[in-house]
């Protein structure tokens, strides 16, 4: 065992029950901090996330399901491993960032999986977009070897992530939580405590959520205003100094020609892609439904990505719904 | 026939052929400008409007069909006429602010309104909310009398009105815009011109479409969010800070306790009706019907306002959906 | 003014008031009734009807705007007039088929319009499903002119037209239904008295709205269920002995496979076009708009419909509806 | 182990390579039919339909959590044991009609549930509308210990299940079809065989959806109709000869005083609750999202009851949807 894994059973073991204590154990990790960082998922947002950890001066042991993804960050510097389970049995603070759901229970609890070697205290951070219920669940297997799981979305797409711009909305136990921060400001610009284990998740499926219907309402109000006989960029300038402005309506415009530098402008390339947001909106409609909260709204923006996916838009922009909505038929 | 109605009369005349004689003209009614101006429609909104004329030096000259909403103008100094028609032949600059289409084409084409005495050149500015294709007819009407007719609609509710802070989305003959400015800016902080006669009011609709889509999905997100154990004022932070942000979320959020003199601060009294936002959505549905726009979620949230009058929410706040989408069950 | 129309006059001036002329009138009309129809709107709807109206013994007189739509009838017998104002000089009884609501405004109030040299006591039949405002103004326009107007759309598409097994709907003044059922039965299996002027058009929208929420509703159901590893016609079977049956599962199933002789079976050719089914339900926003009753379904239905027009589906049957939402993405 | 499980064991080792034998098993278990047939949940539906199997002379065992609920049974003749495992160990058949998922996974896997002492060769049927994923882990579980698992959801209510008119849908081995028929039918009018484990659930689940559909739409459709000035009665008719016609228009009208026998002629008291058809509507989102499929309407319709359920419609009728669209506003 490590010793900073050492000192985290210390400190959990004395949590609550000695606050001064805390902060001495939290002076340590912050002393302790440039031990090596384990990184799990080196696709379009985990490579750039890592090279940022090798930035701020971590060495970063990493492994991937496909060989091809690691060449880059390999050059430079990261030490990568056969498999979760290896880097686990290096690392006491492993981040994993993975397309979905079956991903995350896979390098968590499969035979090669994290949970195999994991060290007693070891920080186990997930930036994957997932159902909260599969966080709640590694929470619980991670506990039971007496490790501690965090949740930890991003807000923000690959640019961001270059540029360590991503913000994290993160889940866990509360005094963790500044263990974390450490790891994810070096990946980001912001780091929100949400709440227990699956509040990262929550938060971010909230979010998404809002977002499809912001911009799906932009893209339908644009239309209808260009219809009416307005000129975009003027309904664009007149909605973000009025009560209709939102993020899709003054930061991502989807029509082209209103905004430069936005995937609108680009023939809606890039950017975060229509099959993506139809994934977060399932989970925003699977926790309405688990919960049995009405989303109206919500639930249409999912159907409407979802008749996208069917007519061929999967990887455009989840802007390109103007050009969806707008297409001129036979 | 008043001297600035005279120089209207010219200035029509010369619009388009003579530059200069057109920039003479606009110096001249800026010199007149404190001549009489004609309001008509003195409820919760024209009697703060009006007063606003009064105090930037304007005399006014008013009527309403309802001798009671008069006395408050009437002390503040406003002379008060029989109707429409006989404002009309004592002003040439009008401003109407009515309720619906209805009492427009009555205010303007009726047996006592305002083009049966209408003097040529006078600037006539409507300032209801109403179907564009009735703004459409009345400038046709008031072209034959040798009117102007704008419409301008506002953004801004009664207390935007008492502080002289509405924004007017302006439709009409460009070369009139300056003219209708003056006055606009004495009863509000923002004059935008969106283009010819409608487009005033096609801008005010797209607006309150994106703005009712914006409220409700705010609403089904914060309930989502609370359901799944977030805490809303956090929750609120987090989308204000992400690509969730809307102005229903930064600046009106409807979750009781989120934030303070909103209308849901205040059992959703005041603000802006249920049935005033269900009658918007309906222009919006009737305008994207007739131009063959796809408007799903406008649509949605048209049928939501309707279905909560339906349900009993007619006169509160809009923003009362979240109360709608939340209450529980038997 | 022929004798029928003589006797029409009578007939109006002595109905309420005298029973027993009444009846001995209805006979007269009876007696009279190969007296020539006139026939205005010769399209695929138009001309089978009016040749099932010859086969009947009827003379038609008949008129288009189009030309070459009338060579069909003429070879049948019909003798062709020039505009809808000589047919109304010829004949008392007309009928009019037409595409929209402006061409029925044109044909009845344009210049050569039918109002034009309408004769006292004419019955006039308008089989065309418009704006069932407009068919309120036709009869009154028609009513200063001493002529009845009854609103009478079909439900039922070229095929039932050609076999005269079309439903009329019919709106009007109930003491001339039976004047008007005579001719459409000619046409049609069953003529429905809805009641008073506009009630045809109400009636028809109202079945096609719950028409077009079956279809969609169905199209959604197979395909989840084929999703959820169902045989298609096994799915339909059970639908169709279960409370989930409707006219589209069990009558004009869109999934290709389950039925023959539907448009599913023929790649979605022929049929009720969706550009067609987007203006009917275009009728139904607009009325529930004005009426302020909330149709949730009917409205997204619409919406739909609308969206499928901007990709392409305009002249594919409205089952292709299925297509729509199962097409395979990129 | 019993002799019908003992020959259950050796038809399934048979079954594929013998065909005659299976026929020899096959008139063995129709000889065999009239040993005890086990029952687990005796509510509303389980307790007419485990007397339904009485009165056939099958000889009943059964439980429940709630004591009070088996009083009626036994009277009828049933024993009643003390839990599943106790039922298992007695009966080689054994139905389940339970309220929800987490109860199946008890009933079956709990500590006192069936797999405890299920017998080899046991058909189990479960009855219950539940998630279908849940079917087929449970199907597993019972192949496990050599039994089979089949699910049988069922189409009808109360009323259905005490005069034995049921329609089960059944999903299972194809093979086991016809011994579980042979019970179902006892309790039913119908049992359709619709494919593997899960395909019962399946397809009652996509009826149920187009069921909620045709209602909704139902109920939009005759309340647009009655504003428009048509009467309720004449509307029904014109529709139920029309392609509008559907179950919910021409079994179960949702209008009062069009329908005789149906909830909406008893203020929506009895028939099927809003808060079920929720919790069905549930589960097509569930499974639309889980397999990518989109179904606007279904999830509006999905959307438009929960939101019910919320203003206070929980145990009405579902057709009370009518009285929710049109409900008088404050």
């Amino acid at each position: 065992m490590s010793m900073a894994a050492l000192f985290r059973g210390y400190r959990n073991f004395y949590k609550r029950s000695n606050k001064h204590v805390e902060l001495s154990l939290v002076s340590y990790r912050s002393m302790a901090s440039k031990t090596p960082v384990g990184f799990i998922g080196l696709g379009n947002m985990g490579t750039p996330m890592a090279r940022n950890l090798l930035k701020h001066g971590y060495p970063v042991i990493a492994t991937d399901v496909f060989p091809e993804s690691f060449k880059d960050l390999q050059d430079s510097g990261a030490q990568i491993l056969d498999c979760p389970a290896e880097v686990a049995d290096k690392a006491d603070r492993i981040i994993t960032m993975l397309p979905s759901s079956p991903n995350v229970i896979e390098v968590y609890t499969g035979p090669n999986g994290i949970l195999k070697k994991v060290k007693k205290g070891t920080l186990l951070i997930d930036s994957s977009t997932i159902d909260p219920a599969v966080s709640r669940e590694m929470a619980i297997a991670a506990e039971k070897m007496g490790a501690v799981f965090m949740d930890a979305p991003v807000s923000g797409g690959v640019g961001a992530a270059s540029l360590a711009k991503l913000t994290f909305m993160v889940g866990g136990v509360e005094e963790e939580f500044n263990a974390a921060q450490e790891l994810l400001t070096s990946m980001g610009a912001n780091a929100v405590y949400c709440g227990q284990v699956g509040s990262g998740q929550a938060a971010k499926i909230c979010n998404n959520m809002l977002l499809a219907i912001g911009m799906i309402g932009t893209a339908e109000t644009m239309n209808l205003g260009i219809r009416l006989g307005l000129d975009p960029k003027l309904l664009a300038k007149i909605l973000n100094m009025s009560s209709g402005r939102c993020w899709s309506s003054d930061k991502y415009n989807p029509v082209p020609g209103v905004m430069e530098g936005v995937p609108s402008a680009n023939n809606y390339q890039g950017g975060f892609g229509t099959k993506l947001m139809a994934k977060d909106l399932g989970f925003a409609q699977d926790t309405a439904t688990s919960t049995q909260t009405p989303i109206p709204l919500g639930s249409l923006a999912h159907q409407i990505y979802r008749a996208m996916c069917a007519c061929g838009y999967s990887n455009k922009d989840f802007s390109s719904v103007f050009q969806f909505l707008r297409e001129e038929g036979v």
